[in-house]
């Protein structure tokens, strides 16, 4: 990547019992998504995507959670490259949600810009209170357009729009309220916040739960009557795989279920 | 329906001055939504909206608001039949949303799955502090892709997937704060608080209103200027109906509106 | 207009520093928004969006910040000239969200009907803790179709549903807590939190900002794919403008950015 990332990489991933923790390490360069950084980010989703890993982690080293863009990449850039990168960016988005584990963002400091566009593209997220969320391009002379996609799919129109027109930082707690994250939490509880909601995202089938996440997004943002169109058709054929019988016979027979490998 | 049910029926309705309450009457079946009931609850709220009530309570005996699905009617079903079944299911939740008058429920217990689209589903909720509310699929064999779509719709994003991903009970009190509900009360004045709310939401033109919740269905999910151009053809056309000139007249003449029966 | 509007005419527009304020001042009509004033506001906003100021605000004289349609105006007129009314008001919502500046209403009194549609579309709201917010068709005669298109694009469906239905009023702390409004606060710090938010709101660059503006609202509403792909070629376009390149370079030689006049 370049000389400023430490020499155990850029992104660390790192097995630990069920989950996978993929950690942005480019800490002396706050974790900015240099086009290099986002393609080795998607190939670290892509890959934890294709084991038997029930969920998925995205944390930071560093003091930033993630500061965006890597203006170096940006400024003189051609207009050709610049739409390559957000292009390279968006695949990131459209991974993380693609991938059959629920994933969950554990965010501390900073996620500014692409960076807070990645915390509102996790399925889910948890902050320490001490964390801040930005869309900056606002206060400066790049609009996060972007980054706004995701964050007004997650908050209300005139919240998003403070974010988006003031590009100011917006404490955790604001944020919770808000919905573009799960939880804030005092820092030092924000490990073990993360890895609740994660046990608690991962119980059941992982197939069917696969196959639930890649629904929901289908059907985010559709009307109500295409969305069940939907729906159905994914419920009913689901009702048949061998999770579903298992689940509702278990029910039925007052047992646990045991869910296939 | 079946040795279960009550003697006096799963569906009962009851006409209480100006308004009917539907009483999901399946307790020993936590309310499950069998093919029968589901069917038996569609003609209840086509029943009930072809009257000259004002409003309709949508509420459960028992210890459970309801559970959702009957896995009594899937374990074993063939894919046409699930199929068969959602529909009948979301032609209630579209029943529900299509009847001229405003429908609040009134939820004590656990509205889980089918059931927590129930809630969704109707035009207003009110629940017991004690009561809780899940999309249990999650954490089971089989995803609940379809009372998602109706909780997404109420709910923010992350909010959702946190509800659909963990399959946990949420309280009423997190359910009044995301949306899903207008409000959680004690449980000893749900009874109330539901009156209260119906009350307040079936002043003015019955036929107005009914025109209101029609057209309020229909301009939801689209976007705003598609819904502007639907709003603004039934708002013009709905100025010249003898309600629209009896209130403006009274409004300017300083008097109460008289109503059309 | 008509005798009952004061000397000074229905819309003031003061310039004050960066900011222009236009003022609906009909106060002993409630600043109702009739056909001769809603074409007074939206060339007042037109005027404005082709200056050099940087924001704009919108406020009211009088003890109702706007009351809606004006009766007068709607009792016994065509359905042509309904019809015509609701095009233009819309038009005034359009042009609020068109102009390149960013708005913010100032509310004190009561904003019911059209009037609450204004707040809501607004890119930003503050009011006075005694403002309250109503779509009163509900309890009338004539149901507030198009005022809730605007709402319903600010908060969730249950809320939205509670305004139509009940028509009653909310209050400023219910309209913050549910996303209509950006702020409630104390009666006596409106104007001081009003200009604080269009002083956060109108940092940066002027020309990146109105391009932002734009975008976020052709964006709102589109699925999250369409959305992207129509930010991904603004915001590639974007960064080759002038203020995105000074912005950058300014942030990577650690010195404040100089923006283009």
């Amino acid at each position: 990547m370049s000389e400023d990332d430490p020499e155990d990489g850029p992104v660390l991933v790192q097995r630990d019992g069920a989950f996978t923790t993929i950690t942005m390490n480019r800490p002396r360069r706050r974790n900015a998504l240099s086009r290099a950084f986002l393609l080795a980010l998607t190939s670290a989703f892509e890959e934890a995507g294709g084991t038997d890993a029930r969920g998925v982690i995205l944390a930071a080293n560093g003091p930033v959670f993630s500061a965006g863009h890597d203006f170096a990449d940006m400024a003189g850039a051609s207009h050709a490259d610049v739409r390559d990168l957000l292009r390279i960016c968006t695949d990131l988005m459209r991974t993380i949600q693609s991938i059959p584990q629920p994933v969950v963002a554990r965010v501390h400091g900073l996620a500014t810009a692409a960076g807070c566009q990645l915390v509102a593209s996790c399925d889910l997220a948890v902050a320490a209170e001490s964390a801040g969320f930005a869309a900056p391009g606002g206060k400066g002379g790049w609009f996060c357009h972007t980054p706004l996609v995701a964050i007004s799919h997650n908050v209300g129109r005139k919240r998003a729009a403070e974010m988006a027109l003031t590009g100011e930082v917006f404490d955790a707690a604001t944020a919770a309220d808000w919905g573009l994250i799960n939880y804030a939490v005092p820092d030092d509880e924000l490990d073990k916040a993360t890895h609740e909601l994660l046990q608690r995202a991962t119980q059941g089938s992982p197939r069917s739960k696969a196959l639930g996440k890649q629904a929901m997004y289908a059907q985010f943002d559709r009307p109500e009557q295409d969305a069940y169109a939907y729906a159905i058709e994914v419920m009913a054929a689901s009702a048949l795989i061998p999770e579903a019988q298992e689940g509702m016979t278990a029910f039925l027979e007052k047992r646990h279920p045991n869910w296939p490998a």
